[in-house]
């Protein structure tokens, strides 16, 4: 992305913390400095933060603190001043120097949540009178709502994912007697051949789709069974995520009617998905064509969840979720229904609101697909 | 493993708490918390903590705090006390109740280092009075020397890792024109179907072996240049971690020689990692083979690291590193010569250190294999 993108929602962060009275907002190695700075290191035992002081503090420009051996990569985050410590050192004592040195006011300083206590009780040792606190008010408003760079890569990686599944599913009755790990290696190797980084899927067939968290394994695909496959990864950084329900062979009519009211849950959270409407209320539509079916106690997780760098980041659609549905969010509709010991079904797609609606972003079929 | 394990590594940590002076530990989803109780959460929002008073408190048995939701998990975990809390009750709150109802003493208060700050701040909250500090010392002594279930499974795990790798290399000329990542397709399948969970490995062709933590991408396996492969996964949560270099087709005299030293450097390591020797010993003698040689400078990184439930944990083998090699560490031993856009050559094993010496933990040979 643009430098002036993150610049950007550098720009935001520092405004809402002078709104907030925070006077330093300390950002370690995490998916909010990814989207911050644009940077995603894994993140070690060395200190590496980029250090935030209020809008309107001066001299006020932010820098980044790092070891010697992130030098180049830290380059990457559009922040001019970097602050290097070499090993050896003490970069706590540093981090202290640095902000004294720019006469920042303490008091209230924020600490990025995913900070580990290897970090956070040294920094504490070093502001003994700071008032710390937690900064994700000023960075998930943010994150919540997707901008047009991000809405085209999450809208890339699902068209990669649609087309990485079809060219696994193309294979037909090759699948019978195959593993439900063959099928994800294949499946994989399809992801990574579009630039899709894969995260651990999700293949159940017959009974195990029924496990809504069942692990991959040894499991064979078979005919008069279903196959569920949930899987996704991520393009530079942002996740895709797609759940698609199969049969092999002729389904039984409770396999039948299970997908019809799955679709049918799916299609009425979808309609519901209109910006003005709570998240709750997407939830609820799903929920009830479930109910009405008979299979109320057989939906046991929410209808979906936000997404972006994290695979669960933002929204959350759950019952009574007042949070008002706006353009630029982005959350799955998963709706699903798990016959212990027998079968499962649920179909998930993506949506990016838009002012007009909810834009789906996989054109993989939802219809059952019967393979032969 | 057996809950004896387990028992017998939370009373060592209790023993350690009570020397330090430290009266309550707080682990959360961490590797620490699965060396402690077999349980390893990704870790969400919900705090959930194994929390442990020192040896000889009464009542003295340490406790599990955790969600509802992850009731049957935390099952796995043989503490008996479980405290579950649910979705809308604050859990921090009920976390200070659990330790007053049972009259433990407060002060020195050490934090496992993974801990979140979305944790460590409300906890901080809950207890004004408490000095806290870092609980590395109380485990990472013990995860440093590996007991016989650890060591079985590091071994059985590099065993399998030599067979996935023989299976993907055995199509030998079938590789020349594919990529990179086809080459990782294939051995990330026979690492699973072993049971192996891989991590991403580098798989460099040509002048990328130069690049020692190169992505693996699609650059095209060729006749007359190296491959070096860098690989391995968990298996039931412990890792292994092995290189090998290839070459197709008839290698430079330049690749010969640096290999010949690479392999020179590797052996000498292997040999100096006796016990009582230290682990800069281990160091210095990959070194100076590669010194003596003329490519001092191109080996660019530490000769290797100690892996378990991390990949990098424990040991580090590095120059001046003054700790001494005791029976029961298992530490990488890599040397690497990157002669930058021409050619890279790495060659590693796992040891076992055991009282009459090193074990290497891979079979396959570290001889050059050159494929025709």
């Amino acid at each position: 992305m643009e430098n002036q993108v993150y610049l950007d929602r550098i720009s935001k962060v520092r405004k809402a913390m002078r709104q907030e009275g925070i006077s330093l907002f300390l950002v370690g190695p995490s998916s909010n400095l990814f989207y911050l700075g644009g940077y995603a290191p894994g993140g070690d035992e060395r200190l590496l933060l980029l250090v935030l002081p209020a809008e309107g503090v001066s001299p006020g420009d932010p820098f980044v603190l790092a070891n010697l051996l992130y030098q180049d990569q830290v380059k990457g985050i559009p922040v001019q001043d970097v602050v290097l410590w070499k090993d050896g050192e003490d970069p706590f004592a540093l981090l202290k120097r640095e902000i004294e040195k720019r006469h920042w006011p303490l008091g209230k300083v924020a600490l990025e949540g995913q900070l580990p206590a290897f970090f956070s009780l040294p920094i504490g040792r070093q502001f003994p009178g700071a008032d710390f606190s937690l900064g994700a008010s000023l960075v998930d408003p943010l994150r919540l709502i997707k901008d047009a760079a991000e809405l085209d890569l999450i809208r890339r990686a699902s068209k990669l994912a649609d087309q990485a599944l079809e060219a696994a599913i193309e294979r037909g009755a090759y699948w019978l007697g195959k593993t439900e790990a063959q099928f994800w290696d294949t499946l994989a190797a399809e992801l990574r051949g579009r630039g899709i980084k894969p995260w651990d899927a999700i293949v159940a067939a017959g009974p195990n789709g029924a496990v809504p968290h069942h692990l991959t394994g040894d499991r064979l695909i078979e005919k008069g069974q279903g196959l569920l496959v949930d899987f996704g990864g991520r393009l530079e950084g942002y996740n895709t995520d797609c759940t698609r329900t199969f049969h092999f062979g002729r389904p039984s009519g409770e396999f039948e009617q299970v997908y019809r009211t799955v679709l049918e849950a799916h299609l009425a959270a979808e309609a519901a998905a209109q910006p003005g409407n709570r998240l709750g209320d997407v939830d609820q539509a799903a929920r009830s064509v479930i109910e009405r079916a008979g299979y109320g106690p057989y939906f046991t997780h929410r209808t979906g969840h936000g997404l972006g760098i994290d695979t669960h980041e933002g929204a959350s659609v759950n019952k009574g979720e007042e949070t008002l549905i706006a353009p630029g969010m982005v959350f799955s509709i998963e709706p699903g229904i798990y016959l212990s010991g027998r079968l499962g079904v649920r179909i998930e797609n993506l949506v990016a609101i838009t002012k007009d609606g909810p834009e789906p972003l996989h054109s993989f079929p939802r219809e059952l697909s019967i393979i032969e």
